[in-house]
């Protein structure tokens, strides 16, 4: 246990013993999963959306009655702030996302924000003073709900410049919204005429955490409370559109067709295929958009419309599968005599070590604290992915009932979030005294 | 020709000139097509839709300043009647459907009502007086898109109970507003607890023919004014839905999933693989409609839900197709571990023929009208299908465009129009007589 000379007098060592408020963080989490465009149990928040400032309004609440100091950047990352004892030293970030895909669940990236605040919480409790000043992260967005662009937020603060200029200039969403103005309707982007005053320096943190249910079956069948991150996989994201002739259901001879949605139907199983095919188990890829047009019995599609999500924590591995689908798609269109009219790579990102230290220590908190522990890849991608390229990286995963996400269905424990805040306190604590 | 004694004077013989206001009817065909709720060039006109009124209306007025008597029946067809002088006789009718699925075109069943009009307007300027009344019949829906029923007009005017029965209690369109308030919106089913008032007697008309756009490439491109219908292929339409469990695109694993949308793509696949194996090309089928539920782009599909549409014109071939269809959905449901929460085949009906005498005045005409033509199958269905079932029938096919129909490139040239409606008119006038 680390000793240190406090100015201020009380305690800069590391907390002895915890305090959770379970109860309390549970509630929370209940009340913002109201803050839904979906009825109870699924959970639908959409970037920029009415019931996402009804809850940025609610933890930005919360954070001030932590003591914390609240700033927000031009996008909406929102920061709460505890300063240290040495305010003038790089911070100890931590934080997550409340962003939810169409009828998700509460628990994905809320466990991260709320328990963050909480964590920060069994701190002040325990009399503990930080020396680096500690900050939570409300990164705007993480799902690529209405953008398309994953990790929008943190995408920014890790200084994507080809990023700030789409959003400035190009960047629209499925009903032809600017991001823009659908960040100005939310309250940002007031007179912002450059975004690259959201980008944060390298150095800006010392250290970069993020607790974050474990969305796989590993942590629970296997009986252990806490998951410690070694890499986030890469992951990346096409869109895709075929067009034909269409015509009349009934009368367009079969060998006279092009029929758009079938083109699609056959790049939907080449998806899986070259996902099978790549002998890997952590290939994963998924068309979880596939739109006709125009949509009637009757009518064959003129138009079909997909988005591809492929991942991998072998990042060369993975663009051999991009490039297979690709073929495919070039091949389908040319069989089926339709116009491919878009192949568009959204995003390809390589995946992202976490730091050997942070590793250590939170390996040494989960033995400290006496919680079963392994260390694991992450499947999903998440802020952390783009936070490592400017900052040490650690993340913590919770176990969730079955492994279930991204539905109505995800569950953690309470006596899970409160061993995942845990570790997320001491490991905060231990670093900031660093 | 025939001569047959007037009690009222002139001359109740046949026209020997017909005269086609051919400017007046494009500008008909013209000023209809903007009653729609896509914009130009396509056209959507959904049934009890305000669109769907504005229109009715046009040819309510149309029919009145024709001399027609105008009634309509609790679902909407509307009646324009040219009283003949044995007006206690069997009618002779006319009609099509002026509705339109999303984004098609302006001369789908239009042709039919106000080329209809047009052929009674041509008979009145001739100075011919009908001895059978002659109807014109704008039946109020011939598209399935709103219900999912097809033909819904004809098929009760042709007394079918079941369907009675199921828009009184049960049919809601896909927004769940009843079949009853959606009529009710639109000025029907006024107090109305008994739809077998909208049942016609067989017997009640002598005749029923139907002028439509051949949505076929034949007439075009053989260089030939008329089609001749001598049959109408036997329709039919499923509608399946799989379920699977969803979850989260990057940490759900591949051996893991069983994707709803993969199973309706392989569904898809299966149709065209079962209709091009009937060893027909009179065997047509189309997935129109696949939609997945959520629609996330890292949400795996946990529902999908397909609309299909497969015609031939051998019954008994075309039952092997659905046969065939069922079967793959309950194998690839089985293979891919989804539930097949849904097969239900919504329409499955037998073909219709033509009355032989109405084909051979058809042809007379045509030869004494010096219009190529030649006698065909009609692959679509149309209202004629049922009307057949209470009347003798005959169809009429003019060229289109590239056989281009169901989208907005449709098109009849105006000389086109005005050969099918003096071959109407002339036909009309030989069954008024008869
Ligand atoms: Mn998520
Ligand atoms: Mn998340
Ligand atoms: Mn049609
Ligand atoms: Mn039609």
């Amino acid at each position: 246990l680390h000793e240190r000379n406090d100015p201020f007098g009380g305690s800069s060592s590391l907390p002895t013993s915890l305090s959770v408020d379970g109860d309390s963080l549970q509630r929370q989490i209940d009340e913002l999963s109201t803050f839904s465009d979906t009825p109870a149990p699924s959970v639908t928040r959409i970037l920029y959306s009415d019931k996402d400032v009804l809850a940025r309004r609610y933890i930005k609440n919360l954070m001030g009655l932590s003591g914390l100091s609240v700033r927000e950047d031009a996008v909406g990352n929102i920061f709460g702030r505890w300063d240290g004892y040495e305010p003038g030293l790089p911070a100890v970030a931590t934080g997550s996302h409340i962003d939810a895909i169409p009828y998700s669940g509460k628990y994905d990236g809320v466990v991260g924000v709320l328990g963050a605040i909480e964590a920060l919480n069994v701190l002040k409790r325990s009399g503990f003073r930080p020396k680096r000043s500690l900050e939570v992260i409300l990164f705007t967005s993480e799902e690529p709900t209405r953008f398309g662009i994953s990790c929008l937020g943190s995408r920014l603060l890790a200084g994507s410049k080809v990023l700030a200029e789409a959003l400035k200039k190009t960047t629209v969403d499925g009903q032809n919204i600017s991001f823009v103005d659908a960040a100005r309707y939310a309250g940002y982007m007031k007179g912002e005429d450059d975004l690259s005053n959201v980008f944060l320096n390298s150095g800006n943190y010392s250290a970069f955490l993020e607790l974050h249910i474990e969305q796989g079956p590993i942590l629970e069948a296997e009986g252990l409370s806490i998951g410690i991150v070694t890499a986030i996989a890469a992951p990346a994201s096409i869109k895709v559109d075929f067009e034909g002739n269409g015509g009349h259901a009934g009368a367009a001879l079969m060998p006279n067709r092009n029929d758009a949605g079938l083109a699609a139907a056959e790049l939907a199983l080449a998806v899986e295929k070259h996902v099978l095919d790549s002998g890997s188990i952590d290939t994963v890829g998924t068309v979880g958009i596939l739109e006709l047009h125009p949509g009637a019995i009757n009518s064959i599609p003129s138009k079909s419309h997909l988005e591809i999500d492929t991942r991998d924590i072998d990042e060369k591995r993975r663009n051999e599968v991009i490039e297979k689908i690709h073929q495919s798609a070039v091949a389908i269109a040319k069989k089926r005599s339709v116009s491919l009219t878009e192949f568009r790579i959204v995003n390809q990102d390589p995946p992202a070590l976490s730091d050997k230290s942070i590793v250590k220590a939170m390996e040494d908190t989960s033995k400290e604290l006496n919680l079963p522990h392994k260390l694991m890849i992450s499947r999903a991608y998440h802020d952390s992915l783009f936070m490592a390229r400017i900052s040490p990286m650690g993340m913590l995963f919770i176990p969730c009932f079955k492994g279930y996400s991204h539905k109505p269905e995800e569950y953690a424990a309470s006596q899970d979030i409160a061993n995942g805040v845990k570790v997320l306190a001491l490991t905060l604590a231990k670093l900031s005294l660093d």
